[in-house]
């Protein structure tokens, strides 16, 4: 497994996201009411990884556009992401993101709900401002307004699970399909629409973005097991603790595997490494990680509709890196 | 002053409101999650006047559109309303609306802050339905999209003034045409703007619904302290005793005006007369209403680059409701 990006692969993306940052400076100026677009670029400046956004250029540049004239709907894929964040923390009681006090710690809950419902609303006024013809930056808008519901949906579902004993498999793939699919979907499918690729193309690229989504999200799950809190910055099996019913989990219920840590918050480091050492040999981690690849692997497939490419070798190595990533 | 609505003008509203509702039905369906959309429809449901998607049904009819058709634009405005309200109603600990249970007093905080969310990608996804030109809808989400964000900057205000000792003048009218006016403005402007009316005439729509719009709130602001809580389910001086900075009360601090229930909210209802009392004589309420009347005069005479028209009647009769309505 590799445990880091990439050389080339890093490179490809930290161009992407130097452009996506320049361009948020340019378009989310910290204006009047000034504390008000502190508080929305609070989350958006703290940076990340700009995924995203970079695999909406990488999939316009692939489909044969002109990846440099998207950046403003590359930057509303991030403000859409960094409302989800925001609202998200506000919902778990989250203290920290991305190293930083969670938006509600410094600005209280009404601020970070307005905070985000500004991100929400900046995301589509940017994308309108993209250059490409009307029906395309439409074809967009609508593409956008149907994933954000698809992402609230996928947060009740989230939320619904804690309260319930049990998920079943299908139950959780929507959930994180939702939750964390259908943005990645979003995010090469506007860049192929925009390029005015062939609805078949905009499809496939839809389908890459939300299964090596998934799989993201899935690998995600591996890591919370697998990865040192000196490596991740998170406490390992912080999922297992806070009963988290994740795909692994999910596993180990339908075969009975007995974890003994899970839901105890007050478990020590000794007790969660055993656990872990359970799900290892129940082949829950590794049910999780198979799932993943397929996910990955699937998605990977449908860019067979595109000619080859630099843009599009770095979108294959991009799909690998969401479920190889170790942290 | 009219106490009621005229009855050919509440005529015309209602055919338009049983239209708007009709269409929610269809565009806004409860599916699955069922709680999410349940929570969703809450408010919507529980209807209100539906004056702005009226106001966008009239628009489009008076710059000769079909403004059946614009249906989906009508109910996008009452959604991203409602999407306002529920959120509102968190910040302001608020528990009532409508006469209902707020929307968080029923599903939650997390599951307000959820469903004003789904309101929000919902009202982009509906006008995105709207049968017209691609570059009419893109330029009428364009339109919403940044009334959104003023929409946000004029709550954020509004907390704001709440922690301040003085607010000015300038400073109230800027909070409430971004809070209030813009959704007027951007109902009459998408109104004209999908019937493909020239750029000049969609500016005066929006100018008049902007106007009125301001002068609706500049209304409820009198009617706060002229309607007895018989008449409009509201206590009588609530705004006084909760401190609202309004304009008449700005008016009362530039006129050294003492207005000894301020503030307090365990006023007797025979200090709260006493106070209302005092600011009839001090003319700080009927500065607020001829200042409401000027915005309304003033947004009538933007409709005079529309032809006569039995739409254009309804809405400069609307305007005139809009400031002499007493509750």
């Amino acid at each position: 497994m590799k445990k880091t990006m990439d050389k080339e692969l890093d490179h490809e993306l930290q161009k992407r996201a130097a452009l996506v940052t320049g361009a948020i400076e340019r378009l989310l100026p910290v204006v009047h009411p000034l504390p008000l677009y502190e508080a929305s670029r609070h989350l958006v400046d703290a940076g990340g990884k700009r995924l995203r956004p970079s695999m909406l250029l990488l999939a316009a540049e692939a489909a044969g556009g002109d990846a440099e004239a998207f950046a403003p709907a590359a930057v509303s894929i991030e403000l859409i992401h960094n409302f989800t964040l925001i609202h998200d923390d506000i919902m778990d009681n989250a203290d920290v993101r991305r190293g930083r006090a969670a938006v509600h710690k410094l600005w209280g809950q009404s601020g970070a709900i307005l905070a985000g419902d500004t991100l929400y609303s900046k995301a589509f006024q940017v994308l309108g401002t993209t250059q490409a013809r009307p029906e395309l930056i439409l074809g967009a808008m609508n593409m956008l307004s149907k994933t954000c519901t698809a992402i609230c949906e996928g947060q009740w579902l989230d939320m619904e699970f804690e309260s319930r004993p049990r998920v079943s498999e299908s139950e959780y793939m929507e959930m994180i399909e939702k939750k964390t699919g259908v943005l990645y979907g979003a995010s090469a499918g506007i860049g192929a629409l925009l390029s005015g690729a062939a609805p078949q193309v905009v499809s496939a690229l839809d389908e890459f973005g939300r299964l090596t989504g998934m799989g993201f999200q899935l690998q995600d799950d591996v890591i919370d097991l697998v990865t040192s809190e000196k490596v991740s910055g998170k406490r390992q099996g912080g999922d297992l603790i806070e009963a988290k019913k994740t795909l692994i989990m999910i596993h180990a219920f339908a075969h009975d595997v007995q974890v003994a840590v899970f839901g105890k918050k007050d478990a020590t480091a000794e007790e969660i490494q055993e656990s872990i050492a359970i799900l290892e040999e129940s082949g829950s981690i590794e049910y999780a990680r198979s799932r993943a690849e397929e996910m990955v692997e699937k998605g990977k497939r449908a860019l067979q509709v595109l000619p080859d490419s630099k843009a599009k070798g770095t979108l294959l190595e991009l799909a690998d890196y969401m479920v190889k990533r170790s942290y």
